[in-house]
């Protein structure tokens, strides 16, 4: 199956993030399952839950594993979840006295909630990055246009000359904060998941705590207890990064205005071509930015329904999550791939009349 | 580039709808688009605007054209859409004295909500036919089941027994009117678009409404004037299958609380395993229902916000339909799907404590 | 308790709707529950369901009672419902042999559906001639200024020239369809409620469905069966009044766009003072245009989550629907006020450089 | 004019929350815009900006101002903003010569971002204490019913019994994070906005820092400089509040399920009468909390839409703003005062079957 538009072959590269998208591909999803079983019995075996060379053997084994991936699709439309069908198949090639050792303790949720943990610390270092170079151009800008004058605009009226600095400068504050936001959820509550099968891990017995500790080691992300619902966290990121789309969907508009025919202090190189008018040159990743920004906003509203995630497990909110939480995380990283392409568009910056 | 949900190799089957997807795949968008721009050379043709043979050379080349994708996603970064490359394509591929009748009088707009509109006049029935087949279903349960006691439930509470018949009554009201409303939006609203660069078709001189005309009925579409910055069909549609998905979403939360623990009047065979507890069989369809109908409800926003289409053509606003409309559509599609399915599912219907 | 914006004292005439306001009060609530009550001890006394001369007791005292608003206020905090205490209030005032023919048969949600419908009744009418009002304004405004040129802007780029009478004709577009949409709506699917307990109406036995029509006749609305836990009349609705304000929002971020310095024709007399800078006049009724329509654009939303209204009554969904629906009520009158009296500002249309 | 949900007679009480109204009403607006523009005259006064005699008649002043509501209420419907027609009255009760030194340099948006500031400097740290009220409630449940059986629930299934302790537990979890978020985000990010017509403060000229944050300090709110254009900081506020109405949604929900039939984990007193079954009992509170989470989730796009808030002053998204946050405010009001009589309606916890 192709998609109707962040996998499109032509829309894909404008409206999509390649890079979000790896991480977010059933393969890497199932590659991050496979590490945390992995990671789950090299934890258990270090503190004696599981035998220690039984650990080995499983880490090795989940980690070298080849999936079949149509049996794991036949499986899912049963199960609603990967992991039953997964860990099938990891057994299948275990030697049967290991087979009571794998998954110990655990349940879907943990493989499928950490697998996107351990995505996600990989994604967001990449979005810092990329938003701290969209910082810098602007930085750069400043010292190329910052003196140039601007007539500033309130209410879409005329109000008084300032320079192109003083809009730059409020397009830094838009994302100022939302850097160091970034790093501190992502270190602070972006956190291991395991809570077996009702959240108590009470398989584990008194080594729950020190099993999930070792985890949380071993796959370098922070232990903040189980969250299995309680989804604060996704709905702290989602927040994070409409925040983030929404602050580059403000610069977007205002480079769409200053666009108009290059009235009002912006010109751009390399603009969208029309099929009907050869004199055109459509400010294409500016109107981007801002569709980004609004699409963003409303998928906002999903991810906070999804707060309510009724008893031990909700099906149907877990679901919404992984409707629209990926989105969210697409849609991001195409909005920071927009910002940087448009601004590398940028020929000079200026009052032109 | 794979995608994270609706093109997933284990969730699409579960959240995603084949046919949705064929539908709106970039290979489908191109076929339609050269499809538009034959028929748009054959009406042309018909009515002297351009000369009947080079309507024929026009019609039967693009209809053949093999496009160069890779050409096309590159183009189509730069211009924000997939037509100028595409035209420029169909272009080299004929006589150089065609050249200037290809594409006459239209622009990129025309191609691409035609487009559209091509495509949905083919998949609204086959979401019709799939409601008509649930409806089926439901009467053939209220034949098979109908009489079987049920405590209603008010308030969550024990309200007073009342059949199965009257529960399946409300789950039939809840889209009785959605199937007629969607065949009436079809025949009627659902029309061409072609307006030329600003909506005037003023190339076309008198001609315009004739060749407008014409091209509708080539192409077996409703004519009812141009749209390009009047996106009321776009919301109309939108709201029907939002309405849909939220009548299944109810059918599908009716169903799940009917499944606890079987206490209360369903039993579905081949529910969910649990990778931990191996005596749960839950009610995954019927929790997808829910998620998709909450999914969907939240871009309904999307699309009403791109209302604001400001002046003869919004890129942003136009930008915004083209992520929010797909979704919706293979939402509404994966819906209907789950719904079959759950029907399909249940063994009984009836209080069995 | 005053309003944070819809009653408030200096904001609310801009961004509410009196008379909107005035059917959606407690007041036009509890006037309206009580002519249902009067009016089905009619129906049920036509149809010899309770005595004659009991019908026309309740009736009257029904339509003449004095209710006692903190009593109703208290109760409603315990019951959730106003009905309830309602009831208690009027049979204290009958003769205690009525008691029993009071609300006989019916439940409280009949009443407060009821009550809603009745006034939708009485509001749609204004405004359909409230749109009527302003699709007429702006004919005149085509006959007067129709021929000045503007420059068509297409993705915020000069496109080509045309009259001022090509965006006119766009703005009467997008409202083209929603009077008759309404009218239709109106008269074909807004229906009382009165389904009992459950739904069956089953304690009026075989007449239950005779008393219902003559209660719709009596209440001058139309009969479609109950509709409980069916609430695709209320999510259509919804969607009816949201292209609504968003086709005047698209009118109002055009008249914005046009307002740029005076630029871009449009001439506004009468526009906003700034504290700061005397030589402004901000187009203040364009941009609470917009503002109404992003705001309603995301309140639709609710109302679709409010059609997973689970098993016979949810609390739940029910109560949504009553924090959403009188906004986007509200909204909807003040975008009408705000769009008669933006075109009322109009001095002039044309392009000005 | 009256309101149809949140300043409603009988809904009010339960929807709606006097505090937040109190300090959202427009008499306290006005209080607060007053406040501010006696400060800044105090502030301005100290820096010699303007001369400290004037400052201090200013200040008196418009502390002791008593407005003409009506007229106040006429020029905010020709200016959109109050600020104008509120300085007219202020300059009109100072002698001739103190009317220069009023408001200088400042703008209507700091006088009004600024009063909502102040004003939710006030609100917050209720909502804090409401929110303790409640985590300390639920803890005094735990002790009481802790060891209380409970079958887990996941996927509305029967999972494995576990104790009452483990749901309370969950609860709490939920809000864990939001009191201490809520108190961060209050002291260093909910800072004054002073920035004059464009941003600049130019019109203080060196002194513009300086008087920024001496006001800053008279007003007791932090200084990060002004922010009339990135609106972030809502947003984040925003994000926080419907965090806690969905964690409160989510016990609501629970709540309403353990109702169900008593038979699953709750007993309430005092719950819902029914005006048709008298035996009824219906989980009022609980199901108020799963509405007002969804419609604040629905609300919080609204917010993040008004990001996109243009150049240096959109008023546009200004007015989207004052639409959605006062019942954002509200319905987080409302939400913690459901909770905490939920919690106090529970007679006793724990598995009944």
């Amino acid at each position: 199956m192709s998609d109707p538009v962040f996998a499109h072959p032509f829309l894909g590269p404008l409206l999509s993030d390649a890079e979000a998208e790896a991480l977010l591909s059933a393969g890497s999803d199932l590659t991050h399952i496979l590490e945390f079983e992995a990671a789950l019995a090299e934890a258990e075996g270090q503190h004696g839950v599981i035998p220690a060379p039984s650990a080995i053997t499983i880490a090795a084994t989940a980690r070298g594993l080849r999936l079949d991936p149509e049996t794991l699709a036949l499986a899912t439309v049963r199960d609603g979840v990967v992991v039953p069908e997964l860990l099938r198949q990891l057994r299948a090639a275990l030697p049967a006295e290991e087979v009571v050792h794998v998954h110990f303790g655990a349940t879907s949720q943990d493989a499928i909630d950490t697998s996107l943990v351990l995505r996600l610390h990989k994604l967001l270092p990449l979005f810092e990055q990329r938003l701290s170079g969209i910082d810098e151009t602007l930085l750069s800008l400043a010292d190329q246009f910052g003196g140039e004058p601007l007539m500033a605009q309130t209410r879409m009226q005329d109000a008084m000359p300032v320079s192109i600095g003083h809009r730059l400068a409020a397009w830094r504050a838009g994302i100022a904060t939302i850097g160091p936001d970034l790093e501190y959820f992502r270190t602070t509550r972006l956190c291991l998941q395991l809570g077996g099968p009702v959240g108590l891990l009470d398989a584990l017995g008194h080594k729950a705590i020190p099993v999930r500790k070792t985890l949380a080691t071993l796959l370098k992300v922070p232990d903040g207890g189980q969250w299995q619902n309680n989804r604060q966290v996704l709905a702290e990121l989602a927040g994070l990064l409409v925040r983030l789309t929404g602050a580059l969907g403000k610069l977007g508009q205002d480079a769409a205005l200053m666009a108009q025919n290059a009235r009002q202090g912006i010109r751009l190189s390399g603009g969208g071509t029309s099929s009907a008018m050869a004199h055109k040159s459509n400010p294409v990743r500016a109107e981007i930015l801002v569709a980004l920004a609004r699409y963003n906003a409303t998928l906002l509203s999903a991810i906070h329904q999804a707060l309510i995630h009724e008893q031990e497990r909700s099906g149907a909110a877990w679901t919404l999550e992984w409707l629209a939480l990926p989105q969210i995380l697409i849609t991001t990283g195409a909005s920071l791939n927009n910002a940087a392409a448009l601004l590398a568009q940028i020929d000079s910056l200026g009052e032109f009349l």
